[in-house]
Parts: C-alpha cells; structure tokens; sequence
C-alpha cells in the first residue's frame, strides 16, 4: 500500500462529514429538530440488518446494508431532494451522477469504482439488493410520518391518495409485506386525522 | 411470521431514534455543533468499508460493520461517556449491560439474543472483528481532533502523551498501520500547537 492510497481514503472520510450537515424534511420521533442525511443513512442500514427477513426476493444484506450507508453521499454536492417536490427531473439526475463520479472518485481506484457502481445498482433499483434497499429508503420517512401526527404529510398536505402512490410502489417492490403493514398505519393514521382524534390532546 | 413479531422490530427501530439526540464530545469537522451518537456510527460503519484492508488479523467485514451500526444503542438509557473522563467503573459497564439486555430484548426472542451477543463482542474487545471495530472507534475521533485544531483535546488540555497513552494501545491492537499514521498526524498537530502555527488564521 502506498501512503498516498490511505491518504486518499482519509480525504473521503473527512469528505463526507458534511452529510451530517445535509437536512432531510422528516423530523426526528421526538420532534426536536429534523433528522440529517448522515442519521438517516444510519437508521435504514438498521432497518435492513432488522427487517431483512422480509424483501420480497433472496437478498444479501451486506450489499443492501452498504448501499444504504453510501445512498445519500452525493447529497454532500447536491442536497435532498424531498419525495414531496415535484418528480426529480433529468437535470437532477445528472447533478446527483456527477456528484458520485466526484466523490467516489476521491478513492483509490478499484474501491471508489466499486463503490460508484453500488451507488448506480441502488439507483436503477433493478436488483433484489437495491428494490429491498430503496423500499426502507420509502418505509422509515412513512413509519416517521405516522408516527409524528403526519410529519411532512401535514406540512405539504399529502392526502392518503398521494401517499399510496408516492410510497406503494417502491415499498411493495421490494417488500410486500413491509407495504402490507404500511397500509394499515397510514390508514389509521389518515383515518384519526378525519375523525380528529390526535388533535386532542 | 406472526404480527406481533413485526410489532416488535418496529417498536426497537422507534426507539433507537433516540440515539440522534445523545450528543458526544467531538464536534463535525466544519465546527457547527457537536457530533450525535447516530450519525457517528454511521460514519465507522463507513469506515469499515473503507479502511477494511488495515485489519491487523483476518476480519469479517460485514461482521464489524454490524457491530458499529449497534455499538452505542445502549447510550439510549446511559448516555455518552467521554473517553476523557476518569476510566469507566464497574457500574458504568453494569448499566451499559442493563441497556443492553433492555433495548436488543426489545426484538423478538433469536434476533435480540444474536445482537445482544454482537454488543457483548465489541464491549469485550477479544476477537478480530471486535478489535477492528474499536480500533476505528477510536480512530474517526482521534481523526477529528486533528483535523478540528485539537477539538476535545485542546477543550481537556490532553497531552501528546496521553493521546498516546489513550489512543495507541487500542488502535494499534486492531491495526497498526492506521495507528502508525494516526501518529504522524498527531505528533504533527502537537507540533503545530507548540510553534503557535495553528493560530495564525
């Protein structure tokens, strides 16, 4: 190994402290605050490790639980795209690959290329490992959200309707039976809301 | 698969949120504010990834990764305990344990068992996987400090000798090539601070 090689290593993991700074919409559970990028990478590599026994193909959930740490990186170029906002367009796409070729490409060659081509896998989500991974990417905001009276539902005013489309499909991919559990809190969920049961207290 | 099983993971997943808001020593690398215990296991489990090759024995990868992702869950119930202050005393171990068989019991009966025993691995400090894990847990603060000024060792008036002292045994257990590079950059940082170099900006 030459010196330089583990310099470069280094550099990309000072690099990426600033996702600690990168600012998602959902709030944390106890509402003090919203949750960072660099938290949110660390709660769905949970999720995975937790829930694995439910993707909805064979999967290895090293590779998933990888992916999920690297999923948000090039957040430090381009920041969050909320679910909420309208569809990402091309030019956003194109941002985010940029973004990758120059982070990964802070590392030593082959890693930074294998970890590029793990961030693309998570991207195309065409893999058993990245539908599973992008489905608890769409589980933890929902759980989030019903969870805290509606979160970023109530902010952007989300109907049921909204949230069915935004996060069945993805979750349902990768995971029916996550989706199938979902389904039944968000119905809840929007079913106090009508009846006005949270506003209570 | 019952319900109630599902409940459960879920139940364990909400309540390690909690971990966003223990907040540690070290602060981010920009000096915004101090680091939470969340985002830190991110960025080891990272580390992992990254600086797998300087393991000084055979490791698991995907092991220590996992280790790193719930090595600090039990700070849910304790809180975070600065490598700085006076050596950890049985008590404190014996509430980590607490924590411990508390939060992994959450899950359901197998899976809390196994993680349990994951967390009771790192603690002890004895195989390879576990003596890697710690040897980057010391090693992403270490990095901090002297990429932030001295960061908590400048705030406790830390020597050089007590950095070695801190640091090096359990670094250089789990890899002595990332220790023989810590101590370049830290004898470069107490360098820098005798000669007043670092306060010229």
């Amino acid at each position: 190994m030459s010196p330089g090689f583990l310099d470069q290593q280094l550099a990309f993991l000072r690099e990426i402290d600033q996702l600690k700074s990168v600012v998602r919409q959902s709030p944390l559970l106890n509402g003090s605050r919203k949750e960072n990028s660099a938290e949110h990478s660390w709660h769905l590599a949970v999720y995975a490790l937790i829930l694995q026994q439910y993707a909805a193909a064979e999967i290895r959930v090293e590779r998933v639980i990888q992916m999920l740490l690297v999923h948000d990186i090039v957040e430090v170029d381009v920041g969050d795209t909320p679910i909420h906002q309208t569809g990402m367009g091309g030019s956003q796409a194109e941002l985010e690959e940029r973004a990758a070729v120059r982070i990964f490409g802070m590392l030593p060659g082959e890693q930074g290329a294998a970890l590029l081509e793990l961030w693309r896998e998570f991207e195309l989500a065409e893999s058993n490992d990245a539908k599973f991974a992008k489905a608890l990417d769409r589980v933890q905001p929902l759980l989030v959200n019903v969870n805290t009276r509606g979160g970023t539902w109530s902010d952007n005013g989300v109907t049921l309707e909204q949230v069915n489309e935004r996060y069945g499909p993805t979750i349902s991919r990768g995971s029916p039976t996550l989706w199938a559990a979902c389904e039944v809190l968000v119905h809840e969920h929007f079913a106090s809301q009508s009846t006005g049961i949270q506003d209570d207290a």
